[in-house]
């Protein structure tokens, strides 16, 4: 039995694009919307978690590579019930059940209590799996399976991965300790050596080492690393492919750095078979087969359950504690996301 | 009758990377060296006719993507018999034919009486084809097929082309025009747009011009130009790219700025479906299945007997006058190719 729609909703609201983060965050107000109606190939979706990822923290800064129309709701991802449909088969068979998504690229996101997406950006989740899990279930663990397929594809025996830090790193670690394939991981400070190698990683690089290119160079030869997974962008991923053996790959899926690529050898591209492209999960939802798209979502959904693959919380919040709770979150990121519960 | 294959032969040598051109051109020798013997996969060819492209210049300067242990032989296409094989099937089916081929990437090259090269790295020529034509058949027009291949498989409306008064570029757009799809000519001065308008070319645009980018992006747009063919590299190519549609891929074949490839925009990566990748005539040879370059070979050899794709050339001359007619060459190269006939 589907609920009762109600005609408004509470969403928190982003006024304007603030570079300013901490400025952007205090400027997030909660307000009262219509609840939207969803056309052909949608889902209406009550929200029952959501998150905070750094693309959202880089959305509300006007700093990220999509941009909406203003006011906007924020919120890239959430998990909650389909409760109305557009008028298409599709759409119509994910009533009632309950969806981690990615939310829609030019309508209001996910930090509110309903919400409106595509259908194809919808996965079914297993009953076992948490709500908190479910709220992060896509943008970090489906990246990281994604890319990973990625890497066997290409028949990498070792890949190269920075912003080593990150939950999705772990992640992409979980995913390469089962097949036998290397990672070279890169972290920032060198604090942060010990604290991987405690976490059982067997190769770590500090990009703020004055030898650093060098020894890159050396492991990335000796483990034959031919995938390059960026987070970063800039120049040093540039550099950082040169250095690479033949035939490597450099895949962006962010840009910490907000810098554009640079450096990208010509020789290499030309002699060398290297190329550089890029990466997105709402591509990869709206060009990859349904099957593929089943048959990942079991395989990782399976691992989230056996907490193989899984998301550090830092703590759960409301709404309207969303403001607050953010900044603290960005003080201290790697203690995990922030749950945000409608 | 295979004739019988001398001790020695006559060949250029270049006995030092010389970083100014026209001293390195005066620095080759003529010397008596060694006929080579070809090992398994390879043959041993009695040159015909060689020539002398952009990529010869590069490589005698030191500044090319190959290079070689000194002293060497430079020239890295020609024609001739194959006179001697390796010990293999494929390269004694080759033997007392006709063929075109691609210098061995570390051996002695063409600019000499015989040269070996991989089998891999020869065509049977068509007996109406003339030696001049055979003698550059390689390197621009397979190079201009291969790549208009690409396009076809991209299934682009429109492609960029920079170096546009190049003789590839001419091929290319011979195969373009047969085809319906666009062609956006760069050229890097105002007057060469007349020459490249008078020869019936409909979109041209000078990156010299002020307003440049803006009439890029214009042009771009309306023709749904999603491949760019770059012969140059540098910062301007990713400007290039970033302003061309989504889904757009820069596929670089050469360095003539000899700078890296910079300013490749993360958002464009990430977001609009955006690549870069390169091409070398050498590795297609090496990777693509012999049935395709057969079909290519077929194709493409009737276009050149029909005189629809044609190398112009510019005069014939002795090795022993290579010296002096590349230094004439280099001062109007748009007069065609120096054809060296041993």
């Amino acid at each position: 039995m589907t609920k009762k729609i109600p005609e408004k909703m509470k969403a928190v609201v982003l006024p304007g694009y603030n570079g300013n983060m901490i400025k952007a965050i205090k400027s997030l107000e909660i307000k009262l919307l219509p609840v939207p109606k969803p056309d052909k190939g949608q889902v209406l979706i009550k929200v029952d978690a959501t998150t905070c990822n750094p693309s959202d923290l880089s959305f509300i800064q006007g700093s990220y590579g999509i941009k909406k129309e203003l006011h906007v709701v924020p919120g890239f991802e959430g998990t909650g019930i389909v409760v109305q449909t557009g008028n298409d088969e599709t759409s119509k068979n994910l009533l009632d059940k309950r969806v981690s998504f990615n939310a829609h690229v030019k309508l209001n996101g996910a930090w509110a209590e309903y919400v409106v997406t595509n259908t194809k950006q919808c996965i079914p989740v297993h009953p076992d799996i948490p709500v908190e899990q479910a709220a992060c279930m896509l943008i970090n663990p489906y990246t990281a399976y994604a890319l990973f397929e990625l890497i066997k594809e290409r028949k990498s025996k070792a890949f190269v991965m920075n912003a080593a830090m990150g939950q999705l790193a772990g992640m992409m670690r979980s995913l390469a300790n089962e097949t036998g394939i290397e990672v070279i991981n890169i972290v920032r400070k060198k604090a942060q050596i010990e604290i991987l190698k405690n976490k059982g990683s067997k190769h770590i690089l500090c990009s703020a080492d004055d030898n650093f290119l060098n020894q890159f160079t050396e492991l990335a030869k000796q483990l034959e690393a031919k995938t390059f997974i960026d987070a970063v962008s800039g120049e040093l991923s540039g550099k950082m492919l040169e250095l690479m053996p033949s035939n490597s790959q450099l895949i962006l899926y962010g840009a910490l750095t907000g810098e554009n690529l640079s450096h990208i050898g010509a020789k290499d591209l030309i002699f060398f078979g290297k190329n550089v492209t890029g990466f997105n999960l709402i591509q990869w939802f709206e060009t990859t087969p349904k099957e593929k798209i089943r048959e990942v979502s079991y395989k990782l959904q399976e691992k989230i359950r056996k907490g193989k693959i899984k998301t550090e919380i830092y703590k759960k919040v409301k709404l309207k504690e969303v403001s607050g709770s953010l900044i603290r979150y960005i003080i201290n990121m790697s203690a995990g996301k922030v749950i945000i519960e409608p």
